[in-house]
Parts: structure tokens; C-alpha cells; sequence
């Protein structure tokens, strides 16, 4: 396995009277002009730098547009210390890992919240703000860029080696996320024609969008306007481009992008959820912050006990604690089906009054928080199952457009936020993933992440990342047969089709 | 004949539903990505351009590292307009040319003094204060740049176009003064092992170098330290590559550079020849600037007569006066072919204190100036004919190591000021070039300029700065056999074989 980025250490034959090729040529003709460039900031680098050491050298050659750059050259073997980043750029926080190239070891990894929120918390926010003022597509992509280089020196300091190190940085990110660091304009990736500015914008060298390192960028190229490099750096972590049988790859949340594949063949779409998945649900409804309860549990004994993020008194609800509720719900009755409250199966159910319908409705008063009681209403049960219906239906339209059914799947990879936080067995429950065993499910954490983190221990990544390329075959969900009809069927706890969740109904209070 | 950057329109397929591919693949795939790159600054172009243009573009295209660099993308078809910068960068002064690539003519020339002179008027100087402080690197790469900078706002201003829209530019310039433009270490272009950072830096993205233009900028590659990128952009003004007698290329002033060859040879050589040649000998030597004597003429009746620049009142004497002083003295009689003065040929030779020798010497008095008599005495003589001698055999022994006499040269092409401004006879008169057929001379100007903008426009000059490359033979003046012998033979007028210039003794007075 090699590394995305590489050292070379060689002595170098001393100019004499009969050899006085210049340094960079002497270079060159040692590793072979054809395929490998040298930047100008290495070249700058050349004298004293090879005099005082005497022309003993290791050069960090790290992936280009055309074969490999000299980004570095540094005195004597310097083979041992092989760096590089790897880097997440959601819209919400970046994530970046310092990587031991050599022994494949995380060396520290910090996150930092996205200064882009100053313009905006969501994508389309954003994109507008640019929309109505050019100038705010350079302040985006200096935000992100200041928080960038933020976690450069946190990292740097952190594990006590030179930003000047690094040999590579992989980045991983949707295609607006990546339009607005490069400085471009997005507008297309949600406005007709959807043609973006790019998918895969190639190798930038680090200098030209001014982070002061020696390498260059390799940006995850995007396989759609909706699926971007943060999805094809996740299908790296997974087998989906070599194994017999199928998987399926789903990263879920108030936006679905998903992927089911094998060996030559792939097949992708993406689609929107809704925002109820992600906690934006309810009054009380809220992020994944200190205070929120974060799971909740029904006892046998139909006692609801709920748990919050630093064991603080309950504020609100987040995702995975509204998945639980419904879960939980469902299976002791509380919640029917179609979603109704059934208001005798528990004295935790009561009306509470709504301004809008100006009557009372049900709700389930699932804590009692320093401000009074929090409250999950009967719209909120209702409007949280249409958004898990989209994801169920999305899955299953992958899996329509493909002929085989849940059983054909063989591993069901689970990637961000909803993934690792959120209870396997509710999401099972409320009908979200499909009623497989449960050790075909396979959590990847922050995908993105992990794939950048995987193309900088193996190269061949690359080839695997352009695999992925040609074979993908985008879905448009919206465009396929039953879709609406998939969707309605779906509106129902687990689905209206019962012999799909058999595992669920073994397990509802009778 | 394909100019160095070229555009393409194109009318690409507007994306629609079933082409949804972004602009930047768009285009990489109407032009074939395989040999063609995008600029980033291109790239972040292409929203909202591609769409107003309603996807009828015009391309820059800028030869890059490998293949083409897509360096620029404009609305419409803008063909007709294809400019680029040929630059010649001088330790003394640079002059920028803005050519039209299409017309092939020439929109405008500007010339400026290089500001590097505030850290030294000669080049070593410079290099000197870089080894005394490392900072004066920076300092110096920042100053020629923003001359470059001013030349590039004067040269656009004056022909009306933006900087945006060039989409070349060729420079030219000796290997230090390209290391000191690059922000690269001179200090071995003249000191032990001679082996330079580079002699062929590759192709630079101009805003790299922190230019605001989108074009690469093509750096004349050397061939020797002292044979610089200046001399292979001169050597492109010839035939020498091509023809099959022989040339010689002469560029000769306080240091030459020279070559000779013909089609698939080249001998190439470099030396010292001494300050005289450019008037910086005796009290009252001078540059070519206003009041300088420029032009000496001795009349048939034994009468001095001086031309100054500027017809001012005469200040002194710059290269092109001496060298007509001494030449038309030798014809005159007042200088012996050993350079001794004899007083009696005219009343213009005076005896003048020499403080160093405390004695009076002989010495011609040329002038009268504001100041009082300007005299050029017999030790600036003899000097003088020092540094011609070494010009000489420079020439002398390159024709020597190919084997032929000066009967074999075809051409004589003379770059630089000397060639230009210099009168031929009397740098036949003097010896420093040989007695050949006048016409046979070519005077070429400013040949790295020259040489630049040939590049501009015939790209096929990049495959003829290979072959010069490839087929360079440089020769070690000192290494050579008889050099010394032929020095000391060439410290007569016009030499001591006087067989070798037939026209210069039919006009010496008897």
C-alpha cells in the first residue's frame, strides 16, 4: 500500500567542472523529468539548501495534476516524518486529521464549527447571500479558509511538527461546500440547468487558495450536485466497489445521499428527508447540544426515562432522542401505526393547546424541564414519519431500480451524524433502514473523514475514487416508478407492508 | 505559424436534464482533458460566464507545464483579439513588448530602468548583498516585479486593453537576473561548483509570482550559467539552428556571450572582456546618456570632430565614441598598431599629469567640455585594447574548436547595444570583429526581446530552444589550446596578423 504522498531520499552526484547541471535539473534527471514537476516554492528551496547538505536530500513528491510535484525538499533522510491532512468541510464544522503517512496513525484530530454560519446556518442561506452580493462568495471562502488554517496550526501545534511538513491534504465535502472554498459560484448545484462550476476540480496546489503549505490539495470529486467528494470519500471506507454481492451505502439526515452497489455497478441518488430527522421538529425540538435529551426509553413497566447530553436538566429533543421517543412509542403503544396518539395507553399523553388549529391536540409530555413541560405533539409524530418515509423510500427505490429486495443486501453501511449517534433498533422500529440482521449494518462514523484519512494511506485510492466514477448511475428518485406510491406506503409505522419489519412486530406490546 | 497561446471558440451543448455536466468538464471535454488543464482562476470564472454566454465561449489557451492550460475564459467569440508580453530583463534596464498574436505586430514597447539598482548597479553587487543578507532576495524579486508590474499598467494603458487579457508571457533574461526574478539564490552562477538552482525553471503561473494576469509566463531557458535565457531567446532571431554554413551570434559589451554553428551543431561560450568595451575606462568614460560623445570621425585633414547625444556640450566619452576614437586614430596615424600614441601626428595628443605614475603621459585630447579638456590617455589605450583583444579570441577560438577560418562564416549576427550602436567599421578597425564582407553582418537590437516575441508568435520556437539546448557545446575559453597565445597575438590594431584584415590596411594613412 502506498501513500498518497511519498518521500525520496537521494544522494545526489556533486557538481563538478564536467557536471554543473543546475540543482532542479539534477534533481529532475534523478527521479525522471517525464513524470514528476518541481513547484517554485521547492525550487526557491534549492540553494543553500543542497550545498549544506551536501546534495544528501529526501524530496516529498506529492500527487499533481500531471504525475507527481517536488512540493518539498529538506537536508538529509528526512523519510521518517511523512505528514499530511486530511479534512472535512461540512456546513456546520470542519473536521481535520493530522495523519502519519509512514505508520498510518491519527496523530491528533480537532473540529472547529464552520465561521460560514455568520452568513448563514444552512447551504441555501448561503448560496442566496452570494446570489445577491458577489462579494459574499469571497468572504464565504475566506471564512472557511480562516478556519482551515485555524486547524492547521491547532494540529501542527498539537502534534509538534511544521505546517511546512505537510506533504498532502485530502478534502472531503459536498459540491456547495467545495464551490465556496474554491471561490466559486454555486448557484447551479440547486438552480436550473444543475450544472455546476465543477465536480471534480482537479489538484490545487495549497499557496493558490493562500494556506501558506508546500503541498497541494486533493479535493474528493463529486459524483452529482447532490452527491458530492464527502460521499464518494465515504464509499472509500466501504467494499461497494469490490464485493459479490450488494451494499448499501446511506448517509441520512435532513438530506439523503445514498448508494447501492457491487463490483461494477453503482447506483446513487439523493434526495431530501426533511428537517424533523435532524431534531428541527417540534417546539421543543433541538440540536444535538448540552441539555438535549438524546435517548429515550419506555419501560416494561410503560415508564418513559429520557437521558440529555452532559446529564443536564432536559431543554429539548434532538434527532436521536426523537427517533427513540417514536421507537419507544410505537412499541408500547403509545403511538399507533398511522402515527395516532393513543392518549389511554399512557398519562404522559395529554392536550395541549395549538395556536394555529386553535384547539387542543395530543402531545406526549416526554420531560419536565427547568421552563416547564416539553412537549411532542401529534403533528410532530405525523410530520417526523413523512420524512423517514422519504428515506425508507429512497432506499427502496435504489433497491427497486436495482431488482433486488433487503434480503439481497449484503452490508448496510451507515455513515455521519445519524449513523453513529442514532439508535440502530428505533431506526429499525419507526421503518428508517429495513429489517435486516442487525450485524449487516456497518457504522462509519464521519465518512467523509475517514475516506480523506484512507486516500492518504493508500493511493490507489484514486483508482478506486475514479471507479466509483464511471461506474455511478445517478437515480432521480422523483422520475422512477412508485415512487409516490413507495413514499405512501411508507407512512406508517414500521411501513403499511408488515411482513417487511418482521423483527419490529415480534416486539410490540400486544 | 501557431502562436505560443492560442484561443478556441467554442459553442458547447447547453446542459440539460440529461447533461447535467458541470462547465469546467464541459469544456475539458470539448477540448480533450488529456493534454488540457484548467486554471483555477479560470475555473471560478465559468458562473455566471458560461451562462450569459449562453455557452458560446472563447478559451485562452497557454502553454503550461504539460500540455495547455485553459488560462482564461471570455463570453462570445473573442479570437480576434490575442495578445501577449514579451519582456527582456535587463540587470540595467527592462523593456516590455506588447505584442498582437494574431497580427504579429507589435502594439507597443516600453522601456524601464530596473529599480534592483538600488541594491547595486552590476549584477554582482546584488548578488553580494544577498549573501551579506538574505532578505535582499525578497527585496530584489520585489522591486524587478514592480517594474514588471508598472510596465505591464503602462504597455495596456497605451494600446487600451486590460491586463486580464493577456494571455502570454515570454521573458528573457541572464541566468541571475532570472534567479533574482524567480526569488532564487544566485550565488553559484559565479562561484564553485557552478551549479545554479536552475537553468530551465519550467513554465510559472503568473500570479504565482504575484502578477495579476491569468497566463503562464514562459522563462527562456539558459544553457550555461553565463550563457542565460537572453542569448537562447538572441539565438532565435538567427538561422543558425537550420542554416548550413556557418553562423556566428555575438553579444559582446563588459562580458560576451557567444556562439557559433550551423544546423545540428552549436558551440557556445562566454567571458569576461572588460568594461571598456562599454565606456567605463579613463576619467572621463561614461554611459550613453545625454552629453556623452557617441560618434569620433578624424576628417582628411588630420581634424578631430565629436557628436554628443543630445548635442549637448560633451561630458565625456561613452563605448561607441571610444571605440571610434581609437579606431579612427589607428587610421589616422595618432595610434601605432601597439596602441602607442605619437604625438607628432597631431597637436591633439598632450602630455597630462598622471597622479598614480607622477609623471606627465601622452594623451589625446578629444574634447572640450564645460569643465575643462577631456583626455583619453595611452594607459586607457592600452586597456582598451585588452578587453578587445579578449573579445577577439573569443571569437578567435570558438572558430578555432569548430575547425574553420573567418572565410567559413556566413553571418555575423551582432545582438545587444554594442552590435547596435557601435559603428561596424570601427569595431572592424579596432579587431574585435573580423574582417568579414559587411554584408554579412546583421545587427539584431534587442535580441532577447526579440527572440521573445518571436516565441509569441511561432510556437514551433519552443522545439527550436530544444534543439539549441540539445546541441550546445559549451566551451571553456581558459581550457582551450593557444587561448593565451591568440590574446596576446590580438593586442595590436587591428591585430598582429595582419593578413587577417586586408580593408583595414588599405585605409590606415600611409
Amino acid at each position: 500500500m502506498e501513500s498518497f504522498a511519498i518521500k525520496r531520499y537521494i544522494e545526489l552526484p556533486l557538481p563538478n567542472e564536467s557536471d554543473t547541471r543546475a540543482d532542479r535539473e539534477r534533481i529532475l534527471d534523478a527521479v525522471g523529468a517525464d513524470t514528476v514537476q518541481m513547484t517554485l516554492r521547492a525550487t526557491q528551496k534549492l540553494y543553500p539548501a543542497l550545498q549544506d547538505a551536501g546534495y544528501k536530500i529526501t524530496l516529498t513528491l506529492c500527487p499533481g495534476e500531471r504525475g507527481f510535484d517536488i512540493v518539498n525538499v529538506e537536508a538529509g533522510d528526512t523519510t521518517a516524518a511523512l505528514y499530511g491532512f486530511a479534512l472535512d468541510v461540512g456546513s456546520t464544522t470542519l473536521q481535520m486529521a493530522l495523519i502519519d503517512m509512514n505508520s498510518g496513525k491519527t496523530l491528533c484530530e480537532h473540529g472547529a464549527s464552520n465561521s460560514q454560519r455568520a452568513l448563514g446556518d444552512d447551504i441555501l442561506t448561503r448560496i442566496i447571500a452570494v446570489k445577491s452580493d458577489g462579494t459574499n462568495l469571497q468572504k464565504l471562502q475566506a471564512l472557511v479558509l480562516g478556519d482551515i488554517r485555524a486547524l492547521i496550526q491547532r494540529c501542527c501545534a498539537d502534534a509538534g511538527i511544521l505546517p511546512s511538513q505537510i506533504a498532502a491534504m485530502t478534502i472531503g465535502g459536498n459540491t456547495t461546500m467545495m464551490h465556496f472554498l474554491l471561490g466559486c459560484d454555486p448557484w447551479l448545484v440547486f438552480q436550473s440547468p444543475y450544472a455546476p462550476v465543477f465536480y471534480n476540480p482537479g489538484i490545487i496546489p495549497a499557496w493558490e487558495l493562500g494556506l501558506d503549505l508546500n503541498c497541494n490539495l486533493f479535493i474528493m470529486p463529486a459524483v452529482a450536485n447532490y452527491l458530492g467528494g464527502d460521499i464518494t470519500s465515504g464509499l472509500l471506507n466501504t467494499d461497494i466497489d469490490t464485493r459479490e454481492d450488494m451494499a448499501m451505502f446511506l448517509d441520512i439526515g435532513t438530506n439523503g445521499e445514498l448508494a447501492l452497489g457491487c463490483k461494477g455497478m453503482l447506483l446513487v441518488g439523493a434526495g431530501a428527508a426533511g428537517p424533523a430527522l435532524e431534531g428541527a421538529v417540534s417546539q421543543s425540538g433541538m440540536l444535538s447540544e448540552p441539555g438535549a435529551i438524546d435517548h429515550v426509553r419506555i419501560d416494561e413497566n410503560n415508564v418513559l426515562h429520557v437521558e440529555t447530553i452532559g446529564n443536564l436538566p432536559p431543554k429539548g429533543i434532538c434527532g436521536s432522542g426523537i427517533i427513540d421517543l417514536i421507537a419507544q412509542g410505537y412499541l408500547a403503544g403509545w403511538i399507533n401505526g398511522n402515527g395516532t396518539l393513543n392518549p389511554e395507553a399512557s398519562d404522559r399523553i395529554k392536550l395541549v393547546w395549538d395556536d394555529e388549529k386553535n384547539k387542543h391536540i395530543p402531545a406526549i409530555e416526554y420531560a419536565v424541564g427547568e421552563s416547564g413541560s416539553l412537549f411532542f405533539t401529534q403533528d410532530d409524530i405525523h410530520e417526523y414519519i413523512l420524512c423517514k418515509a422519504a428515506a425508507h423510500t429512497m432506499v427502496k427505490t435504489l433497491m427497486d431500480a436495482s431488482g433486488i429486495t433487503a434480503a439481497d443486501i449484503g452490508a448496510f453501511y451507515l455513515a455521519g451524524g445519524f449513523g453513529t449517534h442514532y439508535d440502530l433498533e428505533s431506526a429499525i422500529t419507526v421503518g428508517l433502514y429495513p429489517d435486516l440482521p442487525r450485524d449487516k449494518f456497518v457504522v462509519l462514523g464521519n465518512a467523509s473523514l475517514e475516506g480523506c484519512k484512507r486516500l492518504l494511506l493508500d493511493r490507489n485510492c484514486l483508482n478506486r475514487l475514479q471507479t466509483l466514477l464511471d461506474s455511478a448511475v445517478y437515480v432521480q428518485f422523483s422520475e422512477m416508478d412508485k415512487f409516490l406510491e413507495n413514499m405512501v406506503a411508507a407512512q406508517f409505522l414500521p411501513h403499511t407492508d408488515a411482513a417487511m419489519y418482521p423483527s419490529v412486530h415480534t416486539r410490540v406490546k400486544p
